[in-house]
């Protein structure tokens, strides 16, 4: 079996020769080619330049024995269009100018084209495809409304929500308004990478573990469950809320062929509240690659041997690989991920 | 019954006439008389002036009718004595001067005698119990080893624990000497403040839902176990690790009369899951008190209904109240508490 086939048949939990792995950002700054390259270009630069966009994309692949490649973007670029104005900051973490608290603020919010207003990154998507020839595949992703919601009322990152809470407690019509508008777009967008060529695609909702069960299933699951459920099913959805192992019955019910787990739940408990019946997608702590050797062999194994190579798993990281991450200690665990998992 | 009775029959899982409430972080900046003091006085300052902690430990006291007092501190405080260099950023948040990162670092910490080094606490402990009269509750508290292991090798707060991890991973012996050391000096420092005078002792153990279940199992519970059994049992224990719904089995296996819950597990799911053994402490998200009067009812409602006057629920926050939290809706939560959950 190729790479080509192994990730998307674990999707739709076919068997595989080996259990696939891919790394969320795993083209990023961990990589010296990429700061290379970063030293030279902005940030945002290098997301909407298509050559730039490919070559980072292809960097991971071409050191690490990769099962997929994930499209170089970040989950701001829409809303850039849909008249959000952000900035990153120096260590990438995201600023945004003009917070939405309001109704008003969120009628102003524009409906946006993604296939012509971001042809930057539908050509990029066209030109790995081109590069990658059909042997390995390729993941589109979006930010989930909740997430994409809770950088717009807090104005970047957050710890405690206030403002997100705050407007679903006291205007949930605002946020209601909010919610509809950022799924209407995040399905146009994600459908429109499908057409474009790639051929799975990821939500990320990173920041909605904030949320009490009650909040979750009042104010995210309807939006979450109508995004899943619009998007084309020619290419399998992976749902990855992160922090949200309280959420889990909620996350399977809002939809997703595979489902992604971080590292606070055990794989086989995670799979087994979701009835094994998405398949997954995880859970080794990003922490672990600081770690011996031995000491990743060991949580790899911990992996595998709770998996114990049921059809459906994807092996990855609970969360985003961290920009210091030794790479020797990536290449070790992804060949041995193929190794101690070889049918 | 009195005030003096409603807290600590709860916490024993005995009857109550309603439903005791305090709040986490009840004296601190949300109240205008707390900032009127700090707008003259330092953070340390009036951590270490008796007088000015025991007024701004009874500031909450003499506006709400609340059920306990908590003595005004900061978890990092005992650190001092170890030999830790740290100050309090314009935030209040820690900022530690000289991290503990190796072997070396971690011997060199001192064995701290907290009734001679720390009179100031036990002197405020003294003081604010003279004040209170026996008519309300005084609780004591500590921070757990594991979250003062990880302020002082990351150096302060943190979103990825990469220091705190690394020596797990790459040191265990040093990892376990620094949570000896810690246990060691929590377990004294807490039997020191119940000697002086405090009817309850909580352990904060903020950031350890960052770990997965086998990290904790292995790095965390062996000694988070030895300092709850090693605690006066003259007084009951709360134990409350936040963020940490995935680890609640093993948190109740390391102890605590009272288990505190943050607001992402139901209550009554959560105290299912630890056998209805402890009391437990919680749960509503510290962000509900920005919602409206309604929501704010509906959330209390929604709690107590779970808990349905189960013996041993004591109604608090999941969280510290956050600095622009309003009083006054700090005031219709608590008498609300106390009204719907009359016997």
């Amino acid at each position: 079996m190729s790479r080509a086939d192994r990730y998307l048949r674990a999707c739709r939990k076919e068997s595989v020769d080996c259990t696939p792995v891919w790394i969320m950002r795993q083209a990023g700054r961990y990589l010296e080619e990429y700061r290379a390259l970063r030293a030279k270009y902005s940030f945002i630069e290098t997301c909407k330049t298509p050559e730039l966009a490919v070559e980072i994309t292809l960097q991971p692949i071409r050191r690490f024995e990769l099962d997929a490649a994930i499209i170089f973007a970040d989950i701001l670029l829409p809303l850039e269009k849909m008249g959000i104005d952000f900035e990153f900051t120096k260590d990438d973490g995201p600023q945004i100018n003009n917070t939405v608290r309001t109704w008003g603020d969120v009628e102003k919010m524009r409906v946006m084209n993604p296939m012509e207003e971001m042809s930057y990154l539908m050509d990029a998507i066209r030109m790995v495809k081109r590069e990658l020839g059909g042997k390995i595949p390729l993941i589109g992703f979006s930010g989930a409304p909740f997430t994409l919601a809770s950088y717009i009322t807090e104005g970047g990152g957050s710890r405690n929500y206030v403002f997100t809470k705050s407007m679903m407690y006291q205007e949930p019509d605002t946020w209601r308004l909010l919610m509809e508008k950022l799924t209407d777009m995040v399905i146009v967008y994600l459908n429109d990478q499908i057409r474009a060529g790639v051929q799975a695609v990821q939500v990320f909702d990173s920041w909605v573990g904030c949320l009490s069960p009650a909040d979750y299933r009042e104010f995210v699951l309807p939006y979450q469950k109508r995004l899943m459920e619009s998007l084309d099913k020619s290419a399998p959805h992976i749902h990855f809320a992160f922090g949200a192992s309280h959420l889990l019955p909620m996350v399977k019910a809002a939809g997703g062929d595979v489902v992604g787990l971080d590292w606070r739940t055990d794989i086989d408990e995670a799979w087994k509240t979701l009835n094994y019946e998405p398949a997954v997608q995880g859970n080794l702590d990003p922490v672990a690659l600081y770690g011996s050797q031995d000491y990743i062999m060991g949580r790899v194994k911990d992996i595998l041997d709770r998996v114990a190579n049921r059809n459906g798993h994807i092996f990855n990281l609970g969360h985003g690989i961290l920009p210091t991450a030794p790479p020797d200690n990536v290449k070790y665990m992804i060949d041995l991920v193929h190794e101690l998992s070889r049918r």
